[in-house]
Formats: structure tokens, sequence, C-alpha cells
């Protein structure tokens, strides 16, 4: 009877250690399916995030860079429009909620390690707050920044 | 004598308040000047890091995204070559330290609130350790991921 409780306990604590370690870092079969596979599998990070970067689908520009948690996430492939985790609000936001300024995605990149995104898009107008089409409007120049339309 | 001693303890702690609340949240004046002026002024996140894009300069191509300290800045600023900072292995790279497949930078592009960078690179080889041209070879399709060249 000490045996019998002995065997499943030790095998118990074995898988609890064996499935911390996958948590904490990918085993090589796991690794080699996120990078070679067809399957689908999002590596969030520590704070439950992927980075996506929004990518003009005709020109071509980066138009900006954000995060997305699963919720964010979910909602785009939902809507077929971009929508983010704001880092500073906490919280859901889709790109446009305000502005109208949404962004209609064509297609979702996944990188080697699915940590990020590129989501090729059509902007319903500017994409950055400031009113600019993109986000990178500036060039570090020196140790100062230019415009680039300057 | 006990006057003299307040002032300045109370002005101490009305200026540490005064930068505790700027280190959390930019002014408003930090802000604009951050979004529209001429000076480099990186934000650096919680854990030190802006997100790094690079893009093919020729063919306007995502090949990787990374992430960058202060440390992976200045070295790229100085030598021309990608560096970033690995957030699992803790420590500065830079790119194709171990394979060749450096990126030479040929322009830094910043975003709005200077917390994000576009690499414009010329790639000395394929950019991702997979040997693909770029990490985002594959489309998210339905519930499951196509290669791009498949």
């Amino acid at each position: 009877m000490v045996i019998v409780q002995q065997i499943p306990i030790s095998r118990w604590v074995f898988c609890q250690l064996l499935q911390e370690d996958r948590a904490i870092s990918d085993t090589s079969d796991t690794a080699a399916a996120r990078e070679q596979g067809a399957d689908f599998m999002p590596r969030f990070d520590a704070a439950g995030l992927l980075t996506a970067i929004a990518q003009d689908a005709t020109s071509g520009e980066v138009l900006m860079v954000a995060f997305m948690d699963r919720e964010a996430l979910d909602a785009t492939r939902r809507t077929g429009l971009a929508h983010f985790h704001s880092r500073s609000r906490g919280r859901l936001w889709m790109k446009g909620e305000t502005s109208g300024h949404v962004l209609h995605v064509e297609t979702i990149l996944v990188d080697c390690d699915q940590d990020a995104l590129v989501l090729k898009v059509r902007p319903a107008g500017p994409a950055c707050h400031t009113g600019e089409r993109g986000c990178f409007y500036r060039a570090l120049d020196g140790d100062g920044l230019t415009r680039l339309d300057g």
C-alpha cells in the first residue's frame, strides 16, 4: 500500500517539474514544430503579449507597431480590423475606434518562433494619432531627427 | 534654524514627487517634444527596451523584429551593424555574430513617441536563423499556417 501511494506521487511530482520546465523553455520538439509546422501556436511573452507590426499592404511602409494579447488577437481575427492591447491603459483597443481610421487586415504573417506578427493592412486614413500616414515619419540623423518629408 | 531646515527638505520631497511623476508619464510638453521635435529622446519601456524592426531597405520586406536596450542602440549606431538585446539570454548580441549574416543599417526611423525603431537594412545573408530570407515566411490561413513560398 505504501508502494502504491509512492509511485503516483513521485510520478505526479516528476510531471509537475516537466511541465514547469516546458512552460519556461520549449523542448526542441516544440521549437521545431513552432518554426517549421503548420500549426498556429502563438507564443505570448511573460506579460501575455505578442509584438504586432502593421505594414501597408500596397506600399510596404511600416505604419505602426503595437502589442496584442490573446483578446486583441482574437478580436482582430474575428473582425478583420486591427485590435491591440494598450500597455499604458491596460485594455483592448481597436485602432481607429475614436478617429475612424481603422486598419483593414488583409493578411497576418507569423514569425519563426511565433512571438511576432506582421499585419498587412489597408488603412482607412492616417495610421498615426499625430495625423501622419504612419508613425515612422522621422529618421535619426547624427544625434537629432529629420522629417522624411522635410 | 528650524525654518531653514524645513524649506530644503520640503523642496527635496516636492522634487522627488515631480521626478517620479515624470518618470511614469510624460508631461504634455515632453510628449509634444517627443512627437514633433528634432531631438532624439528614445523612450525605453519598463524593462529598458525599445522595439526594433529590421526592414529590407530594397524590397521593403519586414525581416525580423527584436528589442534594443541602450547598449544595443549605442552599438548599432557606432558600428552600423544591427545589435539587439536578447531577452532570453539577457545579453547584447550582434545579428550575424555566429552566422556572419549581419544586417548593415542604412537608416534608422523613429516612431511618434520614440519607443520603436525601423532599421532599413542591407542583409549580408538570410536574416532568419532558420535560413529563410526573413522570419515572416508563413501566413495565418484559417486556424493554421501556410508557407508564403509553398
